[in-house]
């Protein structure tokens, strides 16, 4: 099955307008004609059953019903800090694909890049929801100040900071606790060069649970994919057998 | 810590020889001079303290100690169906940074791909094991018939392969077993266009237990890094918790 992407906006009355990205890969590529049914999502929850009414530079589609899903709680946020860019772009397309909800990019002490490119991010974000049949377009949030996302860091029902491979497994940090009715779960992931002592020492002051992703030394995208999928491995587990709710 | 890397070939007596890439990296990037300590595995489990010697083209090093390191149990064996090269590359830069021991790459029905470059890979392999700090490098098998690898497969003391999302959770699958004793654990994943129902079949008769990655899709590469990441991280936790021998 494959899905296509239109903004809420291209969406108006029953019709659909798709943009000339996705109106080249649908013509070009795969040879969709007048009358062929395409899915359509909105990033929003929406998937449209819709029918090409019009081929142009941008496909013109009727459609006839559309799904609405619910998003899936608890709620996952990525914070990392700013690392080299082309390893960012897989950072957010793995853990996209694997169902983050939410990544926060913040600059920390050492992190030597603080480059970012947001309108080549949405395209990654677009690509890998549709590559993994989701129907929710993560949140980018861009945080300059440490201390800002520090402030930022207590909306969430729990936050967890991997930094040493001495500290407790993630599963374990989870599982002994009893309260495991998260709605939204923060994890932070340090830049290359690690957390600084005053950085760690806030992270302590704001209740961040100091986890552990292995004993092996790991680059900081392959940390990010790693936890997440770890975390969303563990709370599936949680939900199908209630381990955590002993 | 910065590590380096010589084949076993390159130790003799108390000398090492280091290749030109090891020793370009060394000289113009870190600007090393004679008489400078630098780390170097062999990536057969020794980790030598040495001493450069003479500063050429291939560097000449005197080691006074090395320490000579255990091989972490279970192993871990990643078998992938063949992907897009690109792909493939970060496949198994990760997988070897998060600690697999073994890669077996097989051809499968649905593959589109079936070229890859064992002398990139060995790049790959040895650039992952020095940047995650492990001593052991990872072997590639490539086996070119499915049945080969099925008979190949019976070898290790658990199978699993992760086809659909709506099997059990990974965590679920081992958790439930009270004999987690294994030394050798094989994880299969299959290529993009999944496997086919005779393939899934041999899985099913090698007696293969079916796990799921998470409820999306996931690209080959991304499921493959997934799948170990939860299968180390579950086995870390076993281990220091033993919830699996209860």
């Amino acid at each position: 099955m494959e899905v296509f992407f239109a903004e809420p906006e291209q969406v108006s009355g029953r019709q659909i307008t798709l943009d000339e990205f996705e109106s080249k890969h649908i013509l070009h590529t795969l040879k969709k004609k007048k009358g062929d049914e395409i899915r359509i999502t909105d990033g929003c929850g929406a998937l449209y059953h819709a029918k090409i009414i019009e081929t142009a530079k941008r496909i013109r589609l009727e459609y006839q019903n559309y799904e609405k899903f619910e998003k899936a709680f608890p709620e996952v946020t990525l914070a990392v800090g700013f690392i080299r860019p082309n390893r960012l772009d897989i950072l957010i397309e793995k853990c996209t694909e694997l169902g983050v909800n939410r990544f926060i990019l913040f600059r920390s002490q050492y992190a030597n890049y603080v480059s970012f490119n947001l309108s080549r991010f949405s395209k990654i974000l677009r690509q890998a929801i549709k590559q993994s049949l989701q129907y929710y377009l993560p949140e980018i949030v861009v945080i300059e100040k440490f201390d800002e996302f520090i402030n930022k860091s207590v909306t969430f029902d729990a936050r967890i900071v991997a930094d040493s491979p001495d500290d407790p497994n993630l599963i374990a940090a989870f599982n002994g606790n009893k309260d495991s009715n998260y709605k939204s779960i923060l994890l932070a992931i340090g830049p290359e060069g690690g957390f600084s002592e005053d950085e760690l020492g806030k992270f302590k002051k704001s209740n961040f649970k100091n986890v552990s992703l292995g004993k092996t030394r790991l680059r900081t995208e392959t940390a990010a994919i790693t936890g997440v999928s770890v975390l969303k491995s563990y709370l599936q587990y949680n939900k199908e057998t209630h381990i955590g709710n002993r």
